[in-house]
């Protein structure tokens, strides 16, 4: 028997039949509640996380909103303090103030607008401080979601309840989506659910040893192959058990990635649906045409019934 | 017995009764002298460490600096060279030549004002030149400031002297109050006493074992457990020992923050007045209106008496 | 008899003879087939292992394109909205807005050409917004390709079958070819063939156990040695078998470079044709002129025949 | 006795009588021939590892040179092209584009300048692209230099002989410099000298095992004890042996900075001249004026004579 893990860091009171531990992107599945947003808010975290569109978009509502304050500013120091604003064919007196805005805050500074008076001299070498700022702030969170290590994996679709040896093995196949290289990688696979045998349900962990839990490059697929033998903790489980128990699968998989020279983690769960019983995966490994190795990752969840 | 810990990296010598050895925001409490200021004085960990107020309040006065230095130059040189000055409604020539400044500065350029003698062109080409390095300097800082991992743990107010399995046991709760996953949490905990058997007071130091000391993923909230038991070396002090000894329970908790893709180390302490004897903690995991999980942080503290 | 490798991280099943597993650069050699460009391409990997030259011209094409369109944006909303055209002695109305273009975009905003209607005023904002957004992407590339660790570590070009101790040993000499210091250095080194005593071919792969397998600071060269006893899993080959087998030695390198304070790995391996028989390598460590101690990295590969 | 460490990643050939392995600012000291510049040279190691003030100096210099160097480019190209010239009151016509470039370049603009044909608003337009590339590249310097962990661990100046419990042992004293935190610290010692008893002199290394090797904290000093009893390789040297022999004692400290949040490594070395003998350290913890726990670093070096 596979030692039972006291504390996987979620807690052993059973929650809603059905509901996710770990949802399929790795991410955990907990309201946080009793804290201010203040207190749960990482604005890093927030401006980090969030995808591409949004990101750029969020950056174009704060210009447009820096811009429109310090045009109101400038209408009330007085929009005559701006030289060459009378050459300006444009709609308002307002918009004047706005494209001078723009064009310190950028640090463009095109000079046709030009401050002549002390308050808007002032306003303007202000402005183009904080937009320098700004934008310095702007370089570092592009480059830190740039630079920030995504290991690409792609996970088979199901686990598979496999021929193994003389036996079975619980079987799950994972693959670098990416160019990029993965070395050292070793992959932690847990199992989770409710065991109804004691006076009240209680959540359970186990860890699920592996054949291999650990490869040099991860050049081609992985196939991680738990056997259902002695040493497995949920040898005699049925499909049954598996569905009435609320069983989980969890998987961690970490390694260095060589592009970002970087840890790398990744995170996913498999519930009772996402097995398949008595399969195995369909070879992905073979030639190019070209007669090098070739690995075929489109096909990385097919399996054949036994 | 705990093996005794023979260093800590704190002396064994010891200090005023009551003195904490750590801080409760996990800095140490140790001034150090005989180093001129230079020696001691880095100048990252200065601009780093600061709060964001003082962070930008101190770029900005360093903006207003340069500024004022180069305004100074300029009217040495002969503001005379700057050509466009006769046009600004300014109320002295150090302000002219100020706002021509923070143009060259911040490389915004309107030209309104613009160079037009050999000193004051490369007197303004060299200024660009700073500026720009200078908010380079800035940008760094900016992305170092924002980047850096803070593990926001929050822990109980007390430690616990609770009931535990047939015995007691210290407990301890924490969690992370924000959205980012930290995973691969160590704990280790250290207890240190003065103990006043020998010829001299001493200061010494243990490792407390814990019940679980390791977990994969700070979903939740952790409890710390030392059980008191024959391998605890604190397993007959009475609330009196802890208060006589000028006792402290040394916390370190490390981890590695997934959003930042980088390891974090939180650190704090606690000394017997925050010791709460007999009394558990209170369940603050639950399900949310929607049926998910739910926990809630503002309890993390609360405790009952048994 | 070292223990088998399960799994490498490579497949088992024999591809074409002569083919490597790990070119010389350490790169895989595996084809991925079956996801989409889209699934496959990482911008940030492109981008980053790229060559300088092709990098940098990159980013120029870049630039020369969203001048293009925004030049193109310029003619569609109105030429007569740039001010100072009519000064410009230039072939086209495309190359002046093209020119407008390239002063907004960079920041430069000479100001002889300058926005005086509403539409010019917000694309020339706009253009100036994601000129700084574009440059601030720049920034953080060319200080991620700069900053990323290159262990470049040299290898000889053959591996030798030599003498050691009562028997014979396989030789490989590797060096740091920079100045930078490479501390914690760990090696391992695989040895994978062809096994045609089965049913049908089979890949095999060996551990090859080191008699140093970790130095505390690569300051010289360094020697690996994989002495032929019986602990090799490979005692028994002779040169024949080596080239019948679609042998391959891999080699992993890992360290601490004390410059980047980052971890680096380097890869290689050597095919039968890149292997000498009973040869030794010439020493290349000595004393300068000065008395100083010297390596000459020029001779890393040399031996001499035994 | 401590087992012999069989390579270090030095050379086991002796070199001249009394030169150092390590530098006492921990770098090595071995001269790498037979490679061509380029294939030894750094450029990131260069511009990382230099001092502050020639490295603004060097980039100051790559700023006038690419501006002398446009300069001729629009000297070549036809300064006419450059309006705005006939107003400077400047001393030739080299200066004019040079101030024209340096403004191109910062990409300030003031536009007195500005180009009107299209030789030189292309000219310019590469410049404003280089400049800001110019400037990325040093805003990643910038921060490169400044963000990089540098433990300021301050060493003893000797190693002593000291008496410690029944017998005597080798001690050496360190500090933290700097108000950074650096936990999980480890020290690892090696000792080196030239064994004359075989055939030819052949440099030995061993491993000094340490009284403690590892500390949580590195919050005030640390004292490396070696006790010299029957596990230790040179329990029976004598100053002589030191002498003749060439030893050298190697440190090397690795620790984690929390500032830096990086791992931070140093080692320095100590020579047969630098020990002392029959000495001890001079206490230098004690506590401030304020109650509060001091430690005096200007005294780390001090010792008496027992």
């Amino acid at each position: 028997m596979s030692k039972e893990v006291n504390d996987s860091g979620f807690s052993h009171i059973p929650r809603a039949q059905g509901a996710r531990l770990i949802n399929k992107d790795g991410s955990s599945n907990v309201t946080k509640e009793g804290l201010s947003f203040i207190q749960r808010f990482s604005m890093f975290h927030f401006l980090i996380s969030m995808k591409w569109i949004p990101f750029v978009f969020t950056l174009f509502i704060g210009f447009v909103i820096l811009n429109v304050v310090f045009a109101i500013i400038y209408l009330i120091v007085g929009i005559d303090g701006i030289g060459g604003v009378e050459n300006l064919e444009v709609i308002s007196d307002f918009m004047k103030a706005f494209y001078f805005s723009t064009q310190a805050l950028t640090t463009v500074g095109f000079g046709q607008l030009h401050p002549i008076t002390d308050f808007i001299s002032i306003v303007a070498a202000v402005e183009s401080f904080i937009g320098l700022l700004a934008f310095a702030m702007a370089t570092g969170l592009l480059y830190g979601r740039f630079s920030r290590p995504k290991a690409k994996l792609i996970f088979s679709d199901n686990v598979l309840y496999a021929p193994f040896k003389e036996g079975n093995a619980l079987m799950l196949r994972l693959a670098n989506s990416k160019e990029s290289q993965i070395i050292d990688v070793t992959a932690d696979v847990f199992f989770t659910y409710i065991d109804t045998k004691g006076d009240e349900p209680q959540r359970r962990y186990f860890n699920l040893p592996l054949e291999i839990s650990k490869i040099n490059i991860l050049a081609t697929s992985w196939t991680l192959v738990h056997p259902l033998d002695e040493d497995s903790p949920i040898a005699h489980f049925t499909k049954d058990d598996y569905e009435k128990s609320d069983a989980e699968i969890l998987i961690q998989i970490q390694g260095f990635d060589v592009t970002y020279n970087q840890m790398v983690n990744t995170r996913t769960s498999f519930k009772a649906n996402e097995m398949v019983w008595n399969a195995k995966f369909k070879r992905i490994f073979g030639s190019a045409s070209n007669g090098e190795p070739m690995i075929n990752l489109g096909e990385l969840s097919t399996y054949e019934k036994v």
